[in-house]
């Protein structure tokens, strides 16, 4: 057993605003049970509320959006970005009160903040970098308009001889720099937000995929896998993918 | 630990139809409560729907089927195959809104897409696989009325020294190959359908087969342990065993 | 990394009749909600379907059972052997349709074969093992009526240095010959059906113990656990025991 | 891979009164809805059973006590200990049809039978240990009415190099020695009582434990884990802790 | 494998108030069906509560707080801080008979003892350390008006080489200071209450941190986990983050 102890250079992170990916799914039966006209009412009371947090967007203030997703995982994910944990909790404590909510089950949910490591950072001007607007614009992201979307947490692993954090910073910013090179390969076809989420749920990171080519997302992350920090250190949740659910949808979405 | 990082040579897949294999439970007692007029008004409706998606058959854009599973995990799987993710989620819409479906309860759902991987692909004539009449077949294959199907989702371990994914594409390859021959030894016994789920669904592929002797899906799945492939790098997720369910069958399964 | 790729010999199986190991919780609260005269009217609907169940038995077309299962995981075990999956399908609907079903929650199922492995074979006669008689009892067994059932599904291990499907088959028949010698040590005390799932459910064999004195479950299985083929290369599911519930005590065990 | 196979001596186990744990969370909302009339009727037919259960203690034919869990995995937890498995069934049985199991929701339950081991037997005299009167108080305990309660079910492990089942008798009759004489350091602070279970519930053994020092629990667990009894071969369920809940106390614990 | 058996040093631990960490998830559905005057008494019955439980922290006799959850693992947390088990027993049970508790569905709870442990110790006056004024203001403590918590429980870990239990009192007390560096560098921005679970809930302790800044979590749990002590050593259950919920917030909080 090894006789000197590690402490290890942790990464640094960049934060952004804060993220609720929020699942759920539709209870179809109740909501055949209402007339037309409450249904109506109930879709118009949660149009309201996504207007409303649309001045938020207005204001580059948080972002937000809707998918619906393919099996029975969900048949909805809202992601909802803010600059503070506060308005996630009370943007879920209003969509709770709803009247939509008491037709849909709480599927999965995850909390994270948009993240940036300085794996891949280049030298930096020596300025702030939260000023920096290149990286203001990833970290305050307005989210895509894509027509699908793919979310999955994952860990680092921690075992045996494949333990990610026994790593030294030198041995892990060269894994993550082939890495990222796979990432930048999908340029302009893949758009990936990553989410931090240590202290603040399960896994430690959240990845959200944005693309217009739903194929990319199995085309990146299955070349991912063989490069080896998915290969030897990658631990991943649960894969939700999902079809862009635009405002103008809902009506017929929720029609019966 | 070593030194040097492998970014592995990535398999290469042709990719054809999504498919969502779709399980549910019925609620027998619900469904007994109603007239023996509401169930078969039901039944029309919920035939109706597959006539509809049959015509997707006759235009060759996609194919589905029914089985009746064996055993608490479900008792109906559809399976669908579509060129498109959003077909996937319109018609799992489309039946989450019918009336049958309020006498169902989700069970299990798998999502993935159709797909063939370079490991055994001969040399090929330089031309587009995809114009290929023979791969065409395979990516878009309309659906066997064999008997029986068994399902079931698996990946490929990294764990240790048991790690797919830090093999090389020869030595992956030739563990295919050998793979691939107990396959091929099943032929006209069991037809196979592999596809890739990395990014849409938990797993990284579903297996599903189709054959009319039950005993050779556990002959061929036993076979394959013992190989090394599934041996020391298969993982499985749950299985499913079923009997076909032919549409002149729904009638007579639903009566009570 | 090994050079060499191995595909081990697979064991060889002899299959017999399809088993379905069905066991159900009673909603106790609901049942008794209903008359006396209702329930009897149920009971003695059931009892008509066991005895209709009973005529194969009387044909050698398949055998079952009914045992009440001890602590919260199920109230009762249904048993049911059948010459084919479809059978297990029929009556598995069958009772689903019946009112008793409404009075019942899924709390567990197994979809196996009962087999027999050629790890311990003799030398054979060489002729059709499937019509040796011995054989034969054993593929195609009427369910003992012992007082005590204790279940459970299992798998062989494939994990690091303890990966079963790695061994040659003449490791494997060494290792399975000791601990035949521990089953056989219980003869006349213990009888064993083995049934195989591999392609059926999510274990790769169910292990179904029958005995006049339960003590004998604990002493077999902890026996055995010493054994290297448990040791090393046993992963055990969940085990469920039981008394048995002869078809005179369906009236009292259902009085309330 | 070892050349030898190994058939290790399995510990010898003398074994006593068969146990049921049985946790039930309360349904206080249901429960509130009846009348004061109504909820004493119920509390007063469960009374009832519980007099009736205790002549089996008057005849020294089983015992059995109630505690009150803290935290959600359960509210109360009967432990039930009877000379036979049919006797746990009634008993089971007999509970889930009063009223009062109508307001209870299973919660989890667990089968295991007395079992003192030989890893810690001295010589003995030669005479039947069953006849023996301190081994017959072990075996057949009265339930004491200490103040707190603490269940868990454990595994022995069978891990890499870490399998107990692997190791040969001396070695586990030594580990087992030194880790007895943690156990026996905690005599008159901490009751505890060793069922088996290996081949009737999910783990090999219950321990429970009885203190007037809720503490105790912890500190003896916690000691006992840096031994390597605990610390390389020590597998854990879920931990309950509980408040006794004497009969006396049943109308104040049931009240609204 | 090992001739000599160890039975390491356990760490010594003070203990202070027993602790209750209970999460709820609210019935919004069911709580929009009660009018607004109900509405008000049953939040009036709670606060009154709350109000009740404050004069145990009046008698520095125990604590208590309450965090609205993001995310769909709870909506709400009630940390309960009291001298006795029974008196968490008690206040659990006083809830669950609440109004508001029917509107409420169980979703994770945990059971522990503030701790303090020996390995940070300094060398101590030799006087009774539940006498020192600083030892007990952290074993008993008055939980802080933070604007943000974040909970989980977690383990050491005992898996092959990454034994904490194997490893002996020296080797861990070295590693628990440089762990605790990390901690204390944090002084000022989160404060952390450590409470031991062993043998009373499923993880070894439970972690509750305190800030007025959410993303400090992060940067803390971050941090450590390249740490050896977290890095081989740690394994961690849920994590839980919330938003401070004053008791003057919750009328507004369950207004519908």
């Amino acid at each position: 057993m090894s006789e000197q102890h590690t402490t290890n250079e942790a990464a640094q992170t960049l934060d952004g605003w804060y993220a609720l990916h929020d699942f759920r799914t539709i209870d179809w039966t109740a909501w055949k049970l209402l007339t037309s006209d409450e249904r109506q009412a109930i879709i118009h009371e949660f149009t309201g509320l996504l207007e409303k947090w649309k001045t938020a967007e207005h204001h580059q203030a948080g972002s937000q959006t809707i998918y619906s997703i393919v099996g029975q995982k969900a048949d909805i994910m809202l992601m909802i970005l803010r600059p503070t944990m506060e308005e996630l909790g009370e943007i879920e404590l209003e969509f709770n009160k709803t009247r939509l909510a008491e037709f849909t089950i709480p599927a999965y949910s995850y909390v994270s903040v948009v993240e940036l490591s300085n794996y891949l950072a280049g030298g930096g001007d020596g300025g702030d970098p939260y000023e920096n607007p290149h990286v203001r614009a990833r970290l305050y992201p307005e989210l895509p308009s894509s027509q699908y979307v793919c979310f999955y947490p994952m860990d680092k692993r921690r075992s045996g001889n494949d333990n990610w954090y026994m790593l030294s910073m030198d041995e892990r910013k060269s894994l993550m720099r082939s890495h990222g090179l796979i990432g930048r390969s999908y340029a302009g076809k893949v758009k990936q937000i990553i989410t931090g989420s240590v202290g603040f749920d399960d896994y430690e990171w959240g990845v959200t995929l944005f693309s217009d080519d739903v194929l990319q997302f199995k085309k990146l992350v299955y070349e991912m896998r063989f490069d080896e920090v998915s290969a030897r250190y990658g631990e991943f949740g649960s894969f939700f993918v999902g079809n862009r659910l635009a405002n103008e949808q809902l009506a017929s979405y929720f029609h019966v």
